[in-house]
Parts: structure tokens; C-alpha cells; sequence
């Protein structure tokens, strides 16, 4: 937070024009009031606290890249990036908000002021190459860790966390899928940050339904394919952080099939690359025009128009689809990241002005009876929705972090048992974490604006940026709908259901081996009610939804969020149990935190978990309402 | 909706730099798609079904003022006023959000391209007066009418119609608290809406506690007061729609005593008035800025500085408050109904959506084999989200209408006993239609905006202003947490339960008259069961909040959206009772919209009342967790 005499020298570090906008669009002493910006303080913390003491990284040394990266190192590391995402990045984040992208008439589209300096600071730090391979200039360090960076960057600055958010997931499409040549063209300046990357899916006519696409690929004799059609939502389409963009597209080869068969996957650079490695000439992508969107305005989302681009094609003709989902799957996991890292930013706000607007008296009598109303902190309500926003950011914080070790796991143990244990939870859980996190993440935003009452409404605080930037984390990478499905659909039956019976087998030994304890019953029993609603819809989706898959679609948002809150729960019993073994061991001076972590576990269960209830009734209301009527009626 | 070249002449309606802007910024057919902008159709039919067949609105014409609006002239003017909404403020919708509000050098303000000419419009057509006392030109009209236009406006304009809200809920204040010769000079053209109103509460530093606030007032020689303070977020506060702007402002006056008992309500005209009715010279009550706001652009958001400007004292000194709380409880119903209308609007551009995209295919088959893909209504969960969006809709607005015709009963009745019981019942129910339906509207919008996958998040759709301008109503006119402490600290226990044992008592008559009926079974019994949940939690605030405030207010926004569940529940069960009634008398060719009617019935008794029980459990779980953390630990 600025107080005014410092507002001023913040404004001076940008370019005359933005910080005259700054200013008058802040037009912060207006009301004699000292002056607040959105501040942020990433939670290195509870970050080291889930993965030294819930988790037990250190277990893991024996996985490729964890020997490197001890958790002392670990903590150092996630504090360099607290400094620069608090001291970069969560600055420039209402200023990208305000400028936006512009488009000029070359087709060229600048970001708003301080994005490229950013970047530039980022990249010399390293941080893009982080978690990335070894043989192309990666530093092999583990996922979890920059699933945490992640986090730390989303909440800081949303829109400026996509530009390599989107690099790094192409770099592991290119990775997984890619030719050797390609990857030797590409991926060291993608993994050194010089380079970003995109992905090219949605068409006018088609974003969930991918098998109508309709941009085309003819072959060329060199090899390469000409790629004509066009594309929308292209988040980082088109900027000015690096020289060269790349794009990974979705294309139809002439006299491919129809449908999701006849899709392929190519490479389309912005600038040609020399066979020297140097930049050659402009490829025919281009930039049509900037979207006009919500939020993220920081982020150039662009309608991409190829006339006839060069690409290569990555791994099999036809397969795309297929080579496309390793980078769309970890996009889902980094987008439900990005429902957590709004939640937590908004919520730290709110807690600040919860603290320190005076209004109304604690109904027990004056808190503060010096002052002339007590902090709103005091009353029931308000601190009933700080806590809830709470509960759910230390969850969904842990709920990440359990899931991204199951991603090391599934790519970097030498076990294949493991691994294959590992990538069944990880396919499990990445559309609830997708689907959850941005539902319950939004709706965290929009009740951490609540606490501000019409400053909150504003732009001048900053909350209504958070609510308009989380919206979009429900839509992209699949509408959370299609999450739903894809969990009750695809994931939930898969090899005869064995990832959810080991998700089930996983809780209930930890709730069999811990409910009589009594510190533990409080947290422990009703996780047990809400897994046996999980299970009974589980059930009732094998007796009704095979026979009838209508029943199964129209219960699959429920079952989605029953899951999370079941995950979310059994990683507050997780948390309150290493809470009490530390509390009796004598805590090493983490009372305060451990006590928050009992109390706030128990509000959890208290409050939010039961909802599970209401979920499975739902589900086995079955379909039959919601087909009947027909669609004129609606 | 708009097909492109109707849209290009539409967009030649207006000054060719709108018409620029807009068709710049709607890039319409950059997708080389027909174009659509939001459209909205006034529901006359569904607020008929409700006034003729579920309210028997004729039995009242009885009262002052409804024998002159027998049901088929309120079908004519309901018919009327949606073509005025229909033809004339939904076209300005999207202009008034894209241009907003301009503040110049001279404190003027200039409203968005023809927001002026509708409201002339408007003015001309003699909507203004619509319900008000024929003393002073209105035409005294039932409230409840009103009620139905106020919906119809806000659904398709909400920004432009607060212009005329506030100065409907000005009159009332001046109409019940004024002094005759202030009623004189001010009533006639406020109602004729020569002049608009606008209501001064909110100061920087106070909003919900207004025991703060320091504006003062001197007293004047002449019997008028010197107003100098600073008031902010004044919705319509500075435009140039009319020729004055009439102010009510809270006001301390010199010496009275500090707290709320100290503040007095006074009448603050923008221009002064002459004796003979013209307007005289500037008073100086003028706009420091204009907010800058996450929607509702098109109106003028101002903080207004009153610089000594003259103004008459409106009622008794030191008891403005009361004064101020007939206007306040006009707005919260008014603003009940914003959310009601933002989830109609939104829902059926959300409906034409579904039918009109192609995505997928039905799970049971292709339902349009002739097309590329099926629309994408065939899928559960996008027509469980669309049926949740009308189940609110058609209770939601029943509710507003039965507390409507409750406030008509109160103002207008002759029988003391009738007022008195109507007037328990809107005073029980004014917190809940405010915050309830401004929630579960919010989360309608957002809903229906999710139906639109990419393109909902993006302004050419029209869906992101609809979730934006839904927002302001869960915040102004009481936050809803104030909502719900007004409901469960002062509404429940007044008069010892009587209001909200009246209720009980109708709605367990209701339940017991029909819960043996087969037709009615499946609609009432679980209206039973959450109606128990709503006394249980009744029963143990009497028990636990009493002794211990803290339990009843960390229950509070529970309770009032269990409360708003129930009595959304008892909107159905008896609507489901009239379709039953005329679907087994012939239904008269309305067969279709009674099958409706109890489709969309049975589809909130299964999967939208069942939340009542989870709400009761988080109330039963009382405020001790909420409570025990302290403040730094957040």
C-alpha cells in the first residue's frame, strides 16, 4: 500500500503519459484520504509450510532435479521471486489494467508501459527457464516448485503472468512431441525466455467443439506447410516483450478427415529462423485486431489471421489434438493456480481495509472505543467471509501443490508403478483444480470486493480489477463445464475407475487412522460424512449414469465441486493434523500459525465442507427435469 | 439482436462519433458472423400470469387507486412501457457503458448519446407519474405497477433507469416527511419529471455507519440552512437530462448532538427556485469528480461538494434518518428488483445463445443430424444452468410482486389491521428481496455470460456489462451483510416475531391444504422440509442469539438466504397450484407455459431449495469458530 507523498514518487517511475493517467484516473486525495494501491506479500510461508511439513518434500530426493533444489534452497529461491513479483510486477498491475494493448496499423501491438522492463527483469533472473530440461538450457528443477512461481506471479500481476505462463506450456508441447530439429530451433530461446510461445485453437464457429475447425495446412515440397485461416482468443497473440513469437496452431491438412481425426499440430514462428539461428523474415501471422475484453487488459489477446504462414508439423499428421492436450493440460492446472492467485491477492486486501475502516461498533461492546468506530474486522459477518476466502486459499494452496508432485512424479520417477499411480491422480484431479479453484477463486474476489463496500466498486482500490481479471480463468482452457465432463466423462471411468479408488483409498485410511484421535476428531469426522456423499454419487453415477449419460452430464458440475470440496477437506485434516503434532512438540515459536491453521481448518469444516450435502442431492435428482423441457420453452 | 446491416443502421442513429466508436469497437463482422447486440423482451406475459392468476391482483380493488387499473388497462400499459423499454433503452444500453459519463471543466456533467432523448421520451409519455399522488399531478396508480416497470427498465437499461428510480424514491420521502410549501414547490415537477432526485449519505470515510458524518448545516436567518460538506458515490448527483436536480442530503446541523441521533435530512435544489416557480441562481452544490467505475457507466456517479449551498430542513431536526429510511426502503426493493432484471436480461440472450451455437453433440444422439453440430441446449449442464436462471427468475419476480401489492395494502388500505399485517410483511421481507435477489441475480449474470464460453468475456456480446452493472446492486443502499443484520437483528424479533410468525403462519397453511393433492405433492413437500430448516434456525436464534449477538449475526447472511429460499420456494408451490388448476381446466391454449410453470417448479424444489439445509447447518455451527481468531492472525 502507497500513502500519498509515496504515490507520487511511484507515479514518477513511468513515462510522463501513463503517469499523468496514474494519477488522474487515481485522483487519490480527492477525499483527503491517505492513498491505498493493491498491495501483495507472496506467502513463502504457508508455501514452505505445506511442502516441508504436509507434504514432506524432502522425501523426494531421489526424483530427478529434487536433489538439486534441497528446501533451503527452495525457500531462497521462492523468496527472489517474492521480491520481484511484490517489487515488479504487483506495481505495474493496475497500470496494465488502465493502458491496456494497443494495436497499430502495422499490425504491431504494444503492452502497457513497464510490461517489456518486467519481462526483461525476468528474464535475465532465469526464472523462465526454471523448471525446464537440462540439454536445452533448462534448470531441471522441480514442477512443484514453479507451480508456487506461478502462483506468486498470478497474484501479482495476472495478465503479465501469461506472456510465459503460455511459453512454458508450448515449451512442454515442443518437448513432449516435437522432432529433433524442431526442438533444437526452438526450444533454447523459449526456454531462455527470448522467445515466447502461444497456443492457436479457437476459430470464430468453434472453441469447445474442436473438430469444426476449419483452418487448413497445405504441404509445401521442402516440408513445411502453408497454414491459412484464422484464429481468436490468442492470449499473447502479438507484443513487444521479445523478437520472435511462437505459435503453436491447429490445422486441417488438405484431404485430412473430418472432424477431431483430421487435426494437426504445427509450429508457426512470427519471424522466420535463419539456418544460423538468426531472425529472417516475417512469417504471414499477423495480428487483425485486439479483443475487447473484461479484464487482463495487460494481456493482448488477439485475432491471429495466417495467410498462408509457414509451420512444421509437430509429431504425427492428424494427431494434434492429441499432442496439443500436454500443453493444454498443464494450462488447466496453471489456470486453476490462477483462480488461487486472485482469491489470495484480494483477500490480503481485503483483511488490510478490513483492519482499518472504522465503522459501526463490535456488538459485545467498543473494540476500540478510543477511535471513533471500531475496524470492521470486529463483526461476525465480516470476518465469517474473510475466513471463508481464507479456508479456501490454504486448501486450494496445498490441493496445488499435492497435485503438481504428483506431476513430477508421474514424469520423473524410475518406478513405473509410481508413476503410473501418480499420472492417474494427476489426470484425476487437473479438471477439478481447473474447475474448482476459478469457481470458488472468482467468488472469492467478488466477496473480498464485498468487504470495501462502494470503494469496492471503484477502480480506485483495485478489487473490481481482481474480479474481472479471475473471470476469465472459468471460460479459457475449457469452460468449466467441460471440465466437469471431462472428469465425469472421461476421467472418473477410466481403467475401471482405479485413480478415484485410489483417491478414496488415500482418504479414508488417513480419516481411519485419525478419527478417534480427539484432537483430530473435529476435523476428521466430517470429512468422513462428506467423502461417503462423494462416494454415494460416485455409485450412483455407475447405476445411472452408464444405462443413461444424461444423468451423468447433468451431475457433473456438482460431482466436480463435491470432489474439490472432499479434496480441499482432506487437505485441512492433512494441515490440522501436522498442526497438532507441531503444537504438542512445542512448535518451535509457529504457535500463532499453527493455531490459525486449527481454527481455520475447523471453519472449514464447519462451514463449507457440508455443502457436500446439498451437492448429492442434486446429483441424484438425476436428468429427467432437466431434459424435459423442450427448448422453445426455455 | 441485430443481423450487420441492421446494425449498420442502427449505428447511423446516432452522433457520427458514437456511431464511430461503436462500430469501431464492435468490430462486428471481423468473424465474417452475423452480429448480434443484446436484446431484451419485456416478460408482460409471465408478470400477467402473476398479477391475474397467482395474486388475484383484481380481489383489491378495494384500495385507493387499483380500481382505476383494472387488469386488462395494466395489460395495456405494461404493453406500452415494453415497447418504450424494448425500442427505446435497450438500444442504449451498450452506448451508455461504452461512453459514459463526462464531467467538464464548468462541473457539468453530459450523459451518454441519447440517454437525453429517451428520457424526454420518457418524461413525455408520462411515466414519472405513474404512481405517485394525483394531488401533485401523479396519477396514483398501484405501487405494484410500478414495481413491474421499474423491472422492465432496469432489465433494459439499468444505468438510465436509476436517473428516474431515485427521483420516484425522492418523492417518496418529500411526499411523507416534507412540509406542505416544500411539497408545493417541489412535488409537481419532480413528478412530472421536469426535475430528477438524488439521495446524499455517503462521506468518504462513512457509508454504513453513518453516526459518522460530518457534513453540517447552519441555520440561516430565513429559516434555511448553509450545507458544507462532501458527499461521495451520488448516483445521478450531476447530468444533463433536466433542468435542476433536487438533492436530499443528511446534514449535522451546528450543535446537535453527535451520532445518528444529530443528523437531520435536508432538500437541496441545484438551482434555486423563484417565488414564481422559475429557476433562479446556481446553488453551490457542485461535482468534484465523477467515480470511475467497474459498470453502470451511463449513470453519473458523483462526489458532490457543497460549498455553504442552501438547503430547507425535510421533517423534524436531529431525526433525518427516519426521514431518510422512506426513501432508503423504496431504493432496497428498487434495487432487488435490478437484480431480478439483470438475471432476465441475461438469461435470454443467454437462451438465444444456446440455441443458436453449435458445439458438440447430444449425448443421446445427434438432435440436428443436418447440421455440423447440435445447438448447444441439448446439453445437461447448460440447460441445468439455463433452468437455474429461470427458476429464479419467475419466483423472483412473483416475490417481488406479492411484497409489492404488500406495500400497495400498507399505503393504502383502509383497514387498520390489513395495513398493519401487510405492513410487517414488507418490512420482513425488504432485506431479503434486497439482498437475496441481488446475490443469486449477480450470480445469474455471471451464469449466463459462462453460457457464451470466450464470447461472453468479451464487450461485443454485451454479457460482460450485465455481470458489471448486476454488481453494484449486492453493494449500494446497505451492503447485503447490512441486509441481512437488519433482518435478524431488527426485523425477526420486532413485535415480538409477529412478522415473521405471520409468515410461517401462511406459508405451513399453504403447505397443509395441499400436501396430500398428488398433483401438488412433489412441489410442496419439499417446500415442508426447508420451511422446518428456516423455523429450526428461527427457533435457534431465540435460543442462542438472544444471550450471545455475535451467534445471530454470524448466521445472519445465512439466514437471509435460507429466508429468501423459502420464500422463493412458496412463489412456486403456488404458481405449480394455479398451473395445476388450469392445465385440469383446459388451460385455454396456455398449455405450453403451464407445463412450464411446473417443470421449472419441480426443477428449484429439487435442485435449488435443498440448499436451505446447508444453510442451517452453517447457522447451528455458531459464532464461536468465527469469532476466535484474532485480527492478526488474518
Amino acid at each position: 500500500m502507497f500513502v500519498r507523498k509515496e504515490f507520487k514518487a511511484f507515479c514518477r517511475m513511468f513515462k510522463p503519459k501513463t503517469a499523468y493517467i496514474l494519477w488522474q484516473h487515481a485522483q487519490m486525495d480527492r477525499y483527503g484520504r491517505e492513498v491505498y494501491m493493491p498491495s501483495y506479500k507472496a506467502p513463502v510461508d504457508d508455501t514452505m509450510f505445506i511442502l516441508r511439513d504436509v507434504l514432506n518434500f524432502e522425501r523426494y530426493d531421489n526424483l530427478s532435479g529434487f536433489s538439486d533444489a534441497p528446501l533451503d534452497m527452495i525457500e531462497a529461491i521462492l523468496g527472489e521471486s517474492a521480491k520481484f513479483c511484490e517489487g515488479v510486477l504487483t506495481p505495474i498491475n493496475r497500470i496494465g489494467d488502465m493502458e491496456g494493448c494497443k494495436r497499430h496499423p502495422d499490425n504491431s501491438v504494444s503492452t502497457p508501459d513497464s510490461f517489456k522492463s518486467a519481462y526483461q527483469t525476468y528474464v535475465q533472473g532465469g526464472w523462465n527457464g526454471l523448471t525446464t530440461d537440462p540439454d536445452y538450457g533448462g534448470q531441471g528443477l522441480p514442477y512443484t516448485l514453479g507451480a508456487v512461481v506461478n502462483e506468486f506471479m498470478s497474484s501479482a500481476n495476472m495478465a503479465w503472468a501469461m506472456y510465459p505462463g503460455l511459453t512454458l506450456g508450448a515449451i512442454a508441447a515442443l518437448q513432449t512431441h516435437a522432432s529433433p530439429d524442431i526442438k533444437r530451433i526452438y526450444l533454447p530461446k523459449m526456454i531462455e525466455g527470448t522467445w515466447t510461445g502461444t497456443m492457436n485453437l479457437t476459430e470464430p464457429h468453434c472453441g469447445t467443439d474442436l473438430g469444426l475447425l476449419k483452418t487448413k495446412a497445405v504441404p509445401e515440397a521442402d516440408g513445411s506447410y502453408a497454414i491459412t485461416g484464422q484464429k481468436i482468443f490468442i492470449s499473447a497473440g502479438e507484443h513487444d516483450l521479445t523478437e520472435n513469437i511462437i505459435h503453436l496452431v491447429l490445422a486441417r491438412i488438405e484431404g485430412a478427415p473430418s472432424g477431431t481425426k483430421g487435426i494437426s499440430l504445427f509450429v508457426v514462428p512470427k519471424m522466420m529462423i535463419n539456418s544460423d539461428g538468426s531472425l529472417g523474415a516475417r512469417n504471414p501471422v499477423t495480428c487483425g485486431s485486439i479483443e475487447h475484453k473484461m479484464g487482463i487488459h495487460g494481456n493482448s489477446t488477439c485475432v491471429m489471421n495466417y495467410d498462408g504462414a509457414i509451420g512444421w508439423l509437430v509429431g504425427e499428421a492428424n494427431r494434434g489434438l492429441n499432442a496439443m492436450f500436454v500443453m493444454m493440460n498443464e494450462a488447466r492446472l496453471g489456470v486453476g493456480i490462477q483462480g488461487l492467485a486472485q482469491s489470495e491477492v484480494a483477500y490480503q486486501n481485503a483483511v488490510a481495509y478490513a483492519k482499518d475502516r472504522l465503522q459501526g461498533r463490535a456488538l459485545t461492546g467498543a473494540a476500540s472505543p478510543e477511535k471513533p468506530a471500531d475496524p470492521i474486522i470486529v463483526h461476525p459477518d465480516v470476518r465469517r467471509t474473510l475466513l471463508s476466502i481464507k479456508a479456501f486459499n490454504e486448501a486450494a494452496r496445498a490441493l496445488v501443490l499435492w497435485t503438481a508432485l504428483k506431476s513430477d512424479i508421474a514424469h520423473r520417477s524410475e518406478d513405473v508403478a509410481e508413476r503410473q499411480a501418480a499420472d492417474d491422480l494427476l489426470g484425476l484431479m487437473t479438471p477439478v483444480i481447473k474447475g474448482v479453484l476459478t469457481d470458488m477463486g472468482f467468488d472469492n474476489t467478488v466477496k473480498a470486493q464485498q468487504m470495501f463496500g462502494g470503494h469496492g466498486y471503484v477502480a480506485e482500490w483495485g478489487m473490481e480489477q481482481f474480479v474481472r481479471d479471475a473471470r476469465i480463468a472459468q471460460i479459457y482452457e475449457g469452460a468449466n463445464g467441460i471440465q466437469a465432463l471431462d472428469l465425469v466423462g472421461r476421467k472418473l471411468g477410466r481403467d475401471g475407475g482405479r485413480a478415484i479408488m485410489s483417491f478414496f483409498g488415500e482418504v479414508s485410511g488417513f480419516i481411519k487412522e485419525h478419527e478417534a484421535t480427539d484432537t483430530m476428531s473435529a476435523h476428521v469426522l466430517p470429512l468422513k460424512k462428506s467423502l461417503d456423499h462423494l462416494q454415494q454419487a460416485t455409485m450412483w453415477f455407475m447405476q445411472n449414469g452408464l444405462s443413461k449419460p444424461d444423468n451423468a452430464a447433468a451431475g457433473s458440475y456438482d460431482f466436480m465441486h463435491c470432489f474439490g470440496l472432499v479434496a480441499m477437506g482432506y487437505m485441512w485434516a492433512l494441515q490440522a493434523k501436522v498442526a497438532n503434532d507441531k503444537l504438542k512438540a512445542g512448535a518451535n515459536g509457529a504457535t500463532d500459525n499453527m493455531n490459525s491453521k486449527l481454527m481455520t481448518a475447523r471453519f472449514f469444516m464447519e462451514r463449507v465442507l457440508p455443502e457436500t450435502a446439498a451437492h448429492l442431492q442434486r446429483i441424484t435428482a438425476g436428468a429427467d427435469t432437466v431434459m424435459a423441457m423442450p427448448a422453445d420453452m426455455f
